[in-house]
C-alpha cells in the first residue's frame, strides 16, 4: 500500500482538485486506485491574484512571490481536505504529487523570451503544512529537450487506458478539444496526442451572443436546431481541421473573432447556428480519430462536453463503428483523472523514471520530470 | 570522493560563481575542499532582464517565466565553466547546488502580499544541460517555519569555522555589514546572526557625492581624513546601533537619504567625512561583537569591505585584543564562500538532513531546505 495525493488546479480556476489514491509498482506495471476525490473551492482573492498574475500588465514579481505561498497554502489544505474524506492520516501517505497554477506558458522562444513555462505554488509550503515529501514541476524538464511541456497527462492515460486489443481515445472535451490515441497493445512510443479542433469554445461563444448563456446547458437549443450543412462544410474546410497531426490550436483560430466572422457570412436562425457548432465539434473529432481507428475502438470522452448529451449523441451518430463512452461511466471523473495523472507522474519521478511521452510533447527523449521536496527529516 | 558545484548569484549582479569542491560527510562530519572557482559574467542581456524582475514596475509573468529558463541555462553554463577548469568530468560530479537568482523578497506579510521570497534559474534546465542532479530553492523552506529565509550561510560557516576553543566572528561587509557568532566548541544552536549596521553603504554613498566614484578605492579617500568625533559620536546613537541583536537594516536606514540628512547637518572636508563614515562601519562592527568576544577570538572580514585596507585598518584599531583576518587570507574568498555554501546545504538535503540555523533566522525548527531535480534517469 502506498497512498499519495495528486493536486490538480487547472487555468479555469473552478477549484483545486484533490485525489488520494493507492499506487504500486512503477513504469508499465504501476497500478492506481482512487480512494478519495475532493475539489477546494479557490478564495476570491485568490481567484483575482491568479488571474492577475496571467497578464503581463497586471502581474510583477512581488505578486508571483507571494501567489506562489499562497498557492502553496492552498495546495495543502486541499491535500488535507482529501485525506480527512478518505480517513487516512496524512502520516500514512508516501507523497503528495502537485501540478501547480500554470501562470504563463510561451511555446515558442520569441526575440525576447525564451521558451518556458511557469507553474506557482511553493512546494516547500505543501510540504511543511502537511510533512509529506512533494513532487512538482513537472512541465520545464520536457521542454529542455524540445517539448512543448505540454500535454502531461498521455503518460498517465497510457497506463490507466492502454488495453491488449482495443484502440483507446481519449477524447478531453474542453475549450479546444484533444485526443490521446493508444494503440492496442501500444508501448508508449505509439502514442500520439494533438487538438482535434473547437471544444466546447464555439458553441458558449454562440450560446453567449443569441442566448446571453455561457453555455449550452445539457445542449438543449442544439437539440432544437437543425444542422445546416453549408456552413459546417466551410468550417470542415478550415485549415486547421484539414491539417495533419500533430497539431494545436487555440482562441486565435477558433474564438469570438471566428465566430463573428461566421455570423456576418450567415443568417441562420439561433437553434441552427447552436445544432450547426455542435455537430462541428463531433465532425471534426470523427475526421481527426478515423485513421486511427480499428476494429475495437473506444473513444472514451471527458472534460465539460462530456456532460452535453447532444453534442455526445452526435459524436456517437458520426462514429456509430466504435464504441462511445463518458470519462464519467468509467468511475473516474475528468477532473480526478487529471489529479490521478500528477500521482502517476509522481511515482515516476520518485523512482527516477521519465514520464513524458516525446511522441506526444515533441521531445526528443524521454526525461526525468518534476522536482522532489523533503517532507519530514528521516 | 564526491564532487560537487555550488552556484551562487547575487543581487549585486556581479557574475555567476561557480566553486567545484569534494565533500565527504554530513552534519558535523561534513569535510569540504575547494578545487576550483571560476566567476561567469552575466551577458549584458540576461543582466537587464534581471534588473527589471527586481521592480514591481518593469516585472511580469512572460518575463519571469523567460528569465528562469535564461538563467538556468546560465547556471549550467558556470558549472561548465568550474569543471573545464578543475579537468573534471560532469560525469564525475555527484550534484550542483545553486542558490539561484532572488529576484523578490517580502519579509513580513503585508495586507496584500505574504511573507515570501522568490529565486529563479530553472533546476530542469540545469540538470538537462549537465546531466547533473540540482539542489536549488533553498530559502522558501525556512520561511514556512517563521524565519526570514535568511541569512543563508550561518549552517556553513558552522562547518568550515567553529573552532573547539576560538569564537570565530565571521563579519561580512557589504552595503550593510552581518555577522555570524560562532562560540568556541558551539553547537548549532549557540550560533547567532545580525546586521551589525553599515557596511559600504554610507563610504559609497559619499563617494559618489564628492568624487563621482561608486566607491572609496582602497580607501584612500578615507586614508587623506580626519574622523570626525562629533559625527561619529551622534552616528553610534543612531536607534538601530543601539538596538540589541538580532536585527536585520538596509538602505531605507543607511542609504541616500541617511546620508543626505548628516549632509546638511554637518560641515566637514570630503576626505573628513569618508574618514568618519569608514570608521562608522568599524566602530559598529566593534559595539555589535563586543559582548561575544573572548579571550580567543578570530573576526573574518569578507565581502567587499575586506578591500578595504583603511577600514580594516580601523577595525583592527577599534579591536585591538581579537585577531582580525581576512577571508581572502584563508584561501578562500568571499564569492567563494557563498559558493561553497551552497554545496554544503546541498549535500544535506540530499541526506535528508537539515541547515537552516533557527537562531539566525528566527525560524521556530530545523528544516530540510531545497528541493532535488534529477540528473540522468539511473
Amino acid at each position: 500500500m502506498t497512498y499519495a495525493i495528486g493536486i490538480m488546479s487547472g487555468t479555469s480556476l473552478d477549484g483545486v482538485d484533490a485525489a488520494l489514491v493507492n499506487i504500486t509498482g512503477v513504469n508499465e506495471e504501476t497500478e492506481v486506485e482512487l480512494i478519495a476525490f475532493e475539489t477546494l473551492e479557490i478564495p476570491e482573492k485568490i481567484d483575482q491574484q491568479i488571474r492577475e498574475s496571467f497578464s503581463i500588465e497586471s502581474s510583477n514579481s512581488a505578486l508571483i512571490s507571494s501567489l506562489n505561498v499562497k498557492l502553496g497554502e492552498l495546495f495543502a489544505d486541499a491535500a488535507i481536505k482529501v485525506s480527512k474524506a478518505a480517513k487516512i492520516n496524512l502520516k500514512d501517505v508516501d507523497f503528495i504529487a502537485s501540478h501547480g497554477q500554470t501562470i504563463y506558458h510561451i511555446p515558442e522562444e520569441t526575440e525576447k523570451y525564451s521558451s518556458s513555462t511557469l507553474q506557482i505554488g511553493e512546494a516547500a509550503v505543501i510540504a511543511e503544512k502537511t510533512g509529506c515529501t512533494v513532487v512538482s514541476n513537472f512541465r520545464p524538464r520536457d521542454m529542455t529537450v524540445g517539448g512543448q511541456g505540454a500535454p502531461i497527462v498521455p503518460y498517465s492515460e497510457y497506463i490507466l487506458y492502454r488495453h491488449h486489443e482495443r484502440t483507446r481515445l481519449l477524447q478531453n472535451i474542453g475549450g479546444i478539444g484533444n485526443v490521446t490515441v493508444i494503440p492496442p497493445n501500444a508501448s508508449l512510443n505509439d502514442l500520439v496526442a494533438f487538438d482535434t479542433g473547437p471544444g466546447n469554445m464555439i458553441i458558449n461563444e454562440l450560446s453567449q451572443h443569441f442566448y446571453n448563456e455561457p453555455y449550452d446547458k445539457n445542449g438543449e437549443h442544439a437539440k432544437q436546431g437543425q444542422v445546416n450543412e453549408k456552413v459546417l462544410e466551410d468550417w470542415m474546410n478550415h485549415p486547421f481541421i484539414l491539417r495533419e497531426p500533430p497539431k494545436t490550436t487555440g482562441r486565435e483560430e477558433f474564438g469570438l473573432q471566428f465566430v463573428q466572422e461566421y455570423l456576418n457570412k450567415y443568417k441562420l436562425p439561433a437553434e441552427d447556428w447552436l445544432a450547426t457548432a455542435t455537430m462541428f465539434t463531433a465532425r471534426s473529432i470523427a475526421k481527426s480519430v478515423d485513421k486511427y481507428t480499428t476494429e475495437k475502438t473506444d473513444l472514451i470522452i471527458g472534460g465539460g462536453g462530456s456532460y452535453n448529451p447532444t453534442l455526445v449523441q452526435m459524436i456517437k451518430e458520426v462514429l456509430p463503428e466504435i464504441s462511445v463512452i463518458r470519462q464519467e461511466d468509467l468511475g473516474l471523473s475528468s477532473d480526478a483523472k487529471e489529479a490521478v495523472a500528477m500521482v502517476i507522474l509522481g511515482n515516476q519521478t520518485l523512482h527516477r523514471q521519465p514520464s513524458n511521452v516525446p511522441s506526444a510533447t515533441g521531445a526528443s527523449k524521454p526525461v526525468i520530470l518534476g522536482s522532489v521536496t523533503f517532507g519530514e527529516q528521516n
